[in-house]
């Protein structure tokens, strides 16, 4: 093998498969990204067998040479050392060169690196799936789904299933739901289907992966085609294919726990409500419980209140908007609240109460698309 | 205790007399720092018996009121969550009141925290420093003398004097020195004396509080009065006071050290050589030791390589200015020399060498302010 190449375009393209791989694998040619050169161009692969990611890079684009081979070929080599090396090569250009024993020549500049290669032979094959049924998304809309959801995914390993968002879909609707157990938050979005015949659930996708996924994705309106399949799913961008093992297990039934009546209703402006739980955390961080007590006064004023023994004491009143119901006081992991209002992107948010006991929601006014459900929590 | 107190400008405060206090102290009351209200404004006190910083706040500055105190007095708060607390309140000004068994309430727009306060009588005084003797530097080369030398002192307790930054004076020289006992750092500058008789040497700072010291300094030219007593240096800037203790013990007499005659000397680029020793390293720090080996070719070219034998080698050629002496060969800690490099500011460097066993030394080629020196690495 015997290519040259952009040095500024490869190292954007190792980095990104590297975020798949793991220096943590059991199967060392793991630790390594695999590169192929044909005579379209270059392809990189990473994987730690949860994530694969292969992207790929052409020849030539919009006119200028970006690759050039001279002679086709494969190897594998350590992703840690190799990404690190060029990212720092001092030249416009790499070339690479593979001989026998899959000694690998880098030059670049003044510069000339001699590393030990794997045998790409070795090197897993990545799933094949099927892409008779896929639907589309904007990449922005993708990585916003993700950001609204991913937070409230379990971490502990307790109930597996938990560590996943759960994707659904309605017809053209796509329900995304993620959840502890204390904590719920869902968000739709509207997608594109080839087929009318698509239609799946309880596909549940580690929270892992999407954060990965989400630092690839960019701020664009271009759409990533999504394949289902019974134990992976595959997100294809341009020139990028992004593989996920998905999660054994029945994920929870949870939308008949979404409270559809009130005892207590109001309105908040989300910033304003945001920085006043925050400064609440301050003090009950320190309790270890994140607590925070909110109790409704007379006019419609909302007081937030949270306390640490040793440290001492916080009390906040805010105005709710449009107050309905009785008066109430409920305690709360204030952490979960903050969490969720930091991915909400609407100025006012609605909140709903059916008691001091029972789960709570957090609604955004001005659309439907997401929601957070919180339980409360008994502070006697 | 009652003031109201402009919310940004004692957030700075608060920062940086904060930089001064650990957690880890054994003396409880330093975990908080003091606030003193009198009849001319606010002081901060911050300390870790090691380093201790005072800053005031005057109640005016160029015209318009910064502090309005109502009722003279002191407190202790906890620090940690103090600064925390400020930096997040919501209001342009602050109100603080201390009443009984130390109670402190905080008041800044809808925001209202009690905390619990600590008895003032009980922290420590501040060292009592004569001001008789004292030099000046401007901030901005207070700060470099910092930057350029610290890094180089010794990070283990097994020669506590080599941890620290050693001053001593020449006339109207300061000379610091940094050694681990394998590189040595040595910086010169030009210091104005309010006196001829003040001279000094085995004035040792410990790395830890220049570090903290030069997060406080900013780019200015503006004059630090700089007082040394027995066991402590005082640092005075514009209404901040910065105490550190001296480091006990004799300092290792350097000068001797460093060598007179070479036998091999050359210039180099001082960035493009900083990038090649970079590269090189990401090979010799797999091998733990961040062996990297130099050696001369013909024409004056220079030829730096490294090896890890699991990963591979890296062989880079550069060319060196004005080549004189002898060809050579030697084995260095890329690492101590990177650490040099990164803090050169000249463009160019000389390096010269004694033989392949001998320390080396690196100066810049447009002005003898400072010089750094280091061991070679016995290799077989």
């Amino acid at each position: 093998m015997r290519f040259f190449i952009n040095r500024d375009r490869f190292v954007h393209d190792v980095q990104n498969v590297t975020k798949a791989v793991s220096s943590r694998t059991t199967i060392p040619i793991l630790t390594g990204i695999k590169i192929v050169a044909d005579h379209s161009g270059i392809t990189l692969t990473g994987s730690d067998s949860d994530i694969s990611i292969e992207t790929f890079i052409p020849k030539e684009e919009e006119g200028s040479e970006i690759v050039r081979i001279e002679e086709k070929g494969s190897i594998v080599l350590q992703a840690r050392f190799f990404a690190e090396i060029v990212k720092k090569l001092p030249g416009q250009d790499i070339e690479i060169i593979v001989q026998d024993q899959f000694a690998t020549t880098i030059r670049s500049g003044s510069s000339v690196f001699n590393l030990n290669g794997l045998d790409p032979e070795e090197y897993p094959r990545l799933p094949q799936v099927k892409e008779d049924l896929l639907f589309r998304l904007p990449q922005d809309m993708l990585k916003n789904l993700i950001r609204q959801t991913v937070f409230a995914v379990s971490t502990q390993e307790t109930r597996p299933v938990l560590t996943g968002v759960n994707l659904e879909t309605e017809e053209d609707e796509l329900n995304c739901t993620a959840t502890d157990s204390h904590r719920l938050a869902m968000r739709k979005a509207t997608i594109e289907r080839n087929n009318e015949s698509l239609s799946f659930n309880n596909v549940v996708i580690p929270g892992k992966s999407l954060n990965e996924l989400s630092k690839i994705l960019d701020d664009s309106s271009e759409r990533v085609d999504i394949v289902v399949t019974e134990n992976q799913v595959l997100f294809k961008m341009k020139n990028i294919l992004f593989f996920s093992r998905l999660l054994e297990g029945k994920y929870p039934v949870t939308k008949g726990m979404i409270p559809t009546q009130s005892k207590t209703a109001f309105k908040l402006k989300a910033k304003p409500f945001l920085h006043t739980l925050e400064r609440a955390l301050l003090l009950s961080r320190e309790g270890k419980n994140n607590v925070i007590n909110l109790k409704t006064l007379e006019g419609g004023q909302i007081e937030i209140t949270s306390i640490s023994p040793e440290v001492g004491k916080v009390t906040e009143h805010i105005d709710s908007i449009d107050f309905e119901g009785e008066d109430m006081r409920i305690s709360f992991n204030g952490k979960n609240v903050i969490d969720a209002l930091k991915v909400v992107d609407s100025e006012e948010i609605h909140i709903t109460f059916t008691g001091a006991m029972s789960p709570f929601v957090i609604r955004p006014t001005d659309h439907d698309h997401y929601l957070h459900l919180f339980s409360p929590v008994r502070t006697y």
